[in-house]
């Protein structure tokens, strides 16, 4: 049983203390938060024990850590996880500076240590199959990728404001699932945003709307779309183009009853948020991490894979931010 | 070119009529019907001359005759049409008693002329390609079938007093359906029945909501449902069950727009009745009978479907009113 | 907490006691099986003690027993629970003769204690929002219900003979949907069988493909095929007709993952069987179960729920051995 | 009834021919086609006569002309027949140069006479129905507009030499579809492309797979993409997100067939090209066409349409061939 420290125990920091709980492959031992209340409270519930984020990194008796955290501390934490010996799962961004998370992943490398990053959509089941597909060549050579993503509103002004951007707070996921799908690094970006939903986004400097093009060296293409407002639910599809035919992963819907009268068939809305949409690729993320360590290979996302997301979202900000396709070589 | 006669201007013979005048197979000549005004109308509006039905049956120059006219004439034109040397299309029934068909079928073997029976589903390209489909063998030996059928809104109560009750208005179509789908005659017919959409239709001696179950000697189950009420438009589907899988043919939507809001995905209702979901259909069947006309071949459903179809309304109408299956050989 | 004892370890006992365990409104705290070592593996699997299945009935501790055991132990099972004190859960059917379980019933009525059946598929998500939006009146007057449930495989021959037959094995689930979606007692029951599928079962005196019509004394008509055969995975369908529209509750595919080549668009398979369709149903109907026994509620599906399904699947078999309907009340 | 003349009998100049034909608002007078056997065959079946493209032009009788012929003998057409005082419709483009169209356009302003360029697809039914949706304020405000666009296979080597490039050939047809669903004109054109289907179509300089966004002055967002090969059929679909929901207008299916297996549920491929999946678009067309002649009410799209469309497909193969966005005022 593979001994798991939990630093951080809001939102997401509960979700994988919970599947950790429920994994049947490791214990969680010990929770940090910096709210010692939602610290405790968690740990109860887990049969864990609250600690500080310092004693849970420097317990010998704990293999893993988990960092849900805020954003700012990632990679200070992952480096002194590392240090401590540790495995890490971080959850994504390591940090909004590409300098920052590239300097974090030497001191990585140096340890020797795994280090995994939260890019969960790779493990909703929906999307693993899409992409076992096309590694089964079932729609031959990809020749195009298109990522539609859509919160169902917009979060709170002051979030934005150090949010590092819809690029990096919320088209980074799809980076990496357009990265995930191209087979080939990206090598082109143009990027479009516009205030749409909230002015409230817009004053504080960021974009609510926007679309990327992506074009790798061979000439793949890969477009992207968000928007921070779907009245439907969480609007999370994609489908990708090869030479053979076509495969999509298409939403989730809240359930497959349909009522139909004069006004046409209403099917139900698909699945609200992240946390019931992914909740599966939550737990499949999770096991794979702790599979890796258990069979001390290295696991999947990376936090190289980590850093070339970031630098896509940088390059993406920038094209929205001057109008002009960024060039990049990851 | 075949030269066509047209007995019956109502709606039914409209749409044959212009099948006949875009089918680049035939041409029609003469068009016949008890009201003189709809009669030189049609006949106007295709090329066609207004004839008496005396004419157009005796009438040299006519190789085959459409029957559209109220069902209660149609076997006595069937006869004179065929012992003036005509290829006869009828539509169906060709009598709602089916000692009437027998011998109107007799007729019609010693003049040794071709009879068609209009069951037009058979030709709906949908409905043709799922039977294509299971012929082909791709679901097997088939083991069950299942036909929904459902009208938009119930008949004039008028029309139901003299329609030979549901089973033989309805759900004859269904029947006919039942036994091009199964592959093997029904032996066993259970039908059950209710009032429930339109008291008129009770107080008629009708009912307007059945269900009937039917069994072959092999034991292949068909069920089918009829209604008289269907808000979402002409509901016309069917599945077939067979040892390697299943078949289906759903409906036809009104159009592929699909509107997502708050409530869900709206798409739209399906056809709303025949004249649209079945366009396609009658020209398909006329087709048939022209090109096996021009060939010399024995169209299909022959009038010996027609009977059959008629013994099984007859059968499901005995089994509603008595409580009790009713076994028969075809 | 409710304090659980777990009569059964087999593949349903284990899924209500891990969702026992993982409830958070009750602890599992003994379980019995006949197979020692079954009973030990589960028990230290769930942190719960083996013991045997006097011992759990008579544990004083223990509030609620749910009964996993082989059908012909239940009701003698259920009615030393309910003379103990427990509240009782126990898997469908309470028995295979009606007699014995209006017997077994009359046992529980006299002790005035909780006895709830498992028809999980009331519980199953997709069902029970389908029903809501019946009784909200989104589709007016129920006026047919048409009920598909296929298993994607035939069960062993040797289960087959010791079952009850396919009415009371397999469909008596949908004669409780199909009361469940009525909103009316069944009067009358036509069935019809075939063994298509595997001779063996023919052999046993089974059949192993069937349809079933009911109806109700107002005249509503419900109507259900079974098979035990689905190349598609677990076919779980149902929709209902009303009188203002229509409420289908479809089945759940594997994935959402559809893939289009010069041959069509291919869609997942359904969910495989009922260990994965209805998951959350279980989870749903334990839940329910545990809840009514905190609130001192009536839990529902009770034991008269149980009976009629049961009176239902004796009719239908009888249906089927005759060839004639049956009338029954209620 | 209109009087109508027909230039150009090549597969396009069927359609229109037949449509006119077919109308019930127009007679179709004369046919002309460099290919004298070409035009007598269609002008024999249609039962006009074959003429010379002049005596068309010139004949008095004649009311409207409808110019099918190859794209560079559409703008001198175009002048001849206005000046002869005809109505006009002329298929896409009006010529492969801005410059072209804009004198051409200026010789149409001062004859007086209407010009109507054939963009088909805004007469398509479903995507028709989807901007009435979007017009009655189903979606709210427009916010973001994703057309797919795909040809089931690549054109010959030789045709794409001189169709203008793909942005102008087959694109156009989208960037038109983006100005009529966006509402407001963009300001901005991204475009990249790729060589990915046939080297052939590299070698004579032009891509065969592409992407463009567009931004309009308020900050919408429009995305196409093209390829010129789609397995599955002819792939033509839009999806348009607005402040309220999102409208889509989906494929139309060969059938309704669908196939279940132990695969999957395979369903049939969608229409194989735009003779299919086109069809009531141009009969709604023309029907649109002759409608605005007999009123005397400008017929839509206008040749300024035609014109902003080849703007936008002008700066589409500027941005594909620089690398850089862009901008203009239509």
């Amino acid at each position: 049983m593979i001994r798991v420290g939990l630093l951080g125990a809001g939102r997401i920091g509960q979700i994988h203390g919970r599947n950790v709980a429920a994994s049947g492959k490791a214990r969680l031992v010990a929770v940090a938060d910096a709210l010692p209340d939602a610290c405790l409270s968690l740990a109860t519930d887990l049969g864990a024990r609250a600690a500080s984020v310092e004693a849970v990194i420097l317990d010998r008796d704990i293999d893993a850590v988990l960092i849900c955290t805020p954003t700012d501390t990632h990679a200070d934490l992952i480096e002194a996880a590392v240090k401590a010996g540790k495995a890490v799962f971080c959850e994504k961004p390591v940090d909004l500076s590409s300098d920052r998370i590239k300097a974090c992943l030497a001191v990585v490398a140096k340890a020797g240590l795994p280090l995994m990053i939260g890019f969960n959509r790779r493990f909703d089941p929906n999307f693993a199959e899409a992409r076992r597909r096309i590694a089964a060549g079932g729609i031959g050579a990809v020749e195009l990728v298109s990522i539609i993503s859509r919160d169902p509103s917009p979060p709170a002004a002051s979030y934005v404001a150090r949010s590092g951007g819809l690029f990096r707070d919320m088209m980074i996921h799809d980076l990496d699932m357009a990265r995930f799908l191209l087979g080939e690094e990206p090598v082109e970006v143009h990027a479009v945003g516009s205030c749409l939903v909230d002015p409230g986004i817009g004053a504080a400097g960021d974009v609510d709307t926007a679309a990327v093009l992506l074009k790798t060296a061979s000439g793949r293409i890969a477009q992207i779309t968000n928007s921070r407002r779907a009245s439907y639910g969480y609007d999370q599809r994609f489908e990708v183009h090869g030479s053979l035919g076509m495969v999509r992963a298409q939403n989730v819907p809240t359930s497959t009853v349909e009522v139909a009268t004069g006004q046409g068939f209403l099917a139900d809305p698909v699945l609200p948020f992240f946390l019931e949409r992914y909740a599966a690729a939550y737990r499949a993320e999770l096991d794979h991490f702790l599979s890796s360590v258990a069979a001390g290979t290295p696991p999947s996302p990376s936090g190289e894979d980590g850093l070339k997301a970031q630098l896509l979202a940088d390059a993406a900000t920038h094209s929205q931010q001057t109008g002009q396709p960024v060039r990049l070589t990851l």
